[in-house]
């Protein structure tokens, strides 16, 4: 089967691969019905994280194939929406929450391919009601949810997104714009995002931004203030991961408000007596997607939310280079890859 | 009237100086009914804060002798408990229980002598049903309520203490002891606390602590797992302040746990990599005592808590200098002023 792998940072290459099998009795395999490139899948492209000879991909949904003898709740032929973060869904840490940091962890090969392994199947997937979506539209809704929309959602309740609130999102690809599609679908009165892309700042809108800030430190966290009686935002969804944008979010939030961030971290230091002094919230990491999966899929069932336009293009997945290409250039907020 | 002045790092005397009148129409003037050394005051004594001819005590209890003609709740003659952060209890950060924020934070002349000056009035002082207690013991208790109680009890909040949890609190001083009895009192199912000292180790355990844990380090922290099955703490309570106290506190608690920081935090750095990958809430700075204070005060007159146990020593004002001694080196666990 064929396979996306990057050989060295800025090195992409679709090649020939043997195609997955169920290795452990809890493994399920998948036909993807669609890949996609990930805002993460670009600290390796641009060399901030080693790499070698890497299978990437990490977000999908897709059609299991095979499945080990212990797998109980899933059958072949079932459509399935999987979290990045891979979770039996039964330890302490699953049950309060937070099945990104199970203590059983599994893995998964590659999603930018035809085929993929599943480890811990029963814990770490949701069964699509339905089934597989006719509508291309609504097969990149489904795949938004297993990484971009969940870690978007992750933020937004971290940050205490909700009535009456004021949120802020620092980070304008596709995960910041799904952290204001969930903050104002969580019901936050008014939406700040952060952002000096016309195209972003328009998806933004259209996805419930109220104001929209290209100004950056101190004086768009003054402009943050000043839409909020001078307090600051009562939450902030950091969504890039530099020091840049933490400081953003800490400075754009009002004293005992809520950071929630799930920008992969990159030399991020924060300063304690900053943080005692301010006294913030502060919650962040890998999203723990399986928590909110179940969720996410009934309301773009319902229409409610369309996280599928954060894919600005599509390409073959023989295309795989150029799709690397056009986010690393930032042509494209977000690429689908077809399968 | 006498009051205490820190002239420079150990050197601590007691002076005679005006007494305080009220100056702003939101004041009032306290006759101190009893002062106290804090813990936090042995920074500057032990010269890692700058201090010159500073007037000292934030923690107090006593009855108004002088009121100006906004105060609207409070009358002459009311026994009151004040928080050690002066706030207007109305501003949007007070209403949403972060009065140690306060954007129009009050202040105050120093609570280690006769009289004080207390800005803010209204927002800031709990007026004590029954008045002013014959009892010794009660007086200490309310005194503890207006710091190391409400501190305490913030760290636990912040730490999530409630049934079927393992709270873990590093720091023995009278904050962290408070911290264990808030624990204990808000339905912790298990309190662990980090302490080499065997008198604060019993005062501990009288406050509810079911485990003393003397290693510290990855060694304590190991501890703390193989209590929790293996996960870490629920929570922990960092009462101390110092990068190997807030590490320690990082390294108990579990992922997707909860760390409440109240010790104040000197020369710490937090890596941002560390909190992303282990996804631990944070939350910390000056406890919001105002908010607490009612219940405090009522769990105090039911008799529920004791927390003026941890005064383990009375002086008279004037011994003041002996007082900053014997915290300092640490023969008592926190000193009463008799004034």
């Amino acid at each position: 089967m064929k396979a996306v792998v990057m050989r060295a940072p800025g090195d992409v290459v679709v090649e020939e691969v043997d195609t997955p099998r169920v290795a452990q009795p809890t493994d399920v395999v998948l036909k993807l019905a669609a890949a996609c490139v990930c805002g993460s899948d670009l600290w390796p492209y641009r060399g901030h994280n080693d790499v070698d000879h890497r299978r990437m991909g990490h977000e999908y949904v897709g059609t299991i194939v095979e499945k080990g003898e212990d797998v109980a709740t899933l059958e072949v032929g079932d459509f399935v929406i999987g979290s990045f973060m891979l979770s039996d869904n039964t330890c302490e840490i699953c049950q309060a929450g937070y099945q990104s940091r199970c203590v059983n962890a599994g893995e998964y090969t590659g999603s930018q391919a035809q085929y993929m392994r599943v480890e811990l199947a029963d814990g770490s997937l949701v069964k699509v009601p339905g089934g597989e979506p006719s509508d291309p539209d609504r097969l990149a809704d489904y795949l938004a949810a297993s990484d971009v929309l969940g870690t978007g959602w992750y933020a937004a309740v971290a940050a205490q997104a909700g009535p009456g609130k004021t949120i802020a999102v620092v980070g304008d690809g596709a995960v910041g714009l799904c952290a204001v599609l969930a903050a104002k679908t969580l019901g936050a009165e008014k939406v700040i995002v952060f952002s000096r892309h016309e195209d972003r700042a328009a998806l933004a809108r259209e996805f419930g931004a109220d104001v929209v800030i290209a100004e950056r430190g101190e004086e768009g966290a003054a402009q943050v203030r000043e839409l909020t009686g001078g307090y600051g935002a009562h939450g902030v969804c950091e969504a890039v991961g530099t020091q840049g944008s933490m400081d953003q979010a800490l400075a754009s939030v009002r004293p005992g408000g809520y950071v929630g961030f799930v920008g992969v971290s990159h030399d991020q230091t924060l300063d304690g007596s900053d943080l005692f002094g301010r006294e913030i919230h502060l919650e962040g990491g890998p999203a723990p997607v399986r928590r909110f999966l179940p969720e996410l899929i009934e309301r773009i069932q319902s229409g409610e939310i369309q996280p599928g336009r954060v894919f600005t293009a599509r390409m073959p997945l023989d295309d795989a280079a150029e799709a690397y290409r056009a986010m690393d250039e930032r042509r494209e907020i977000k690429v689908l890859l077809e399968v």
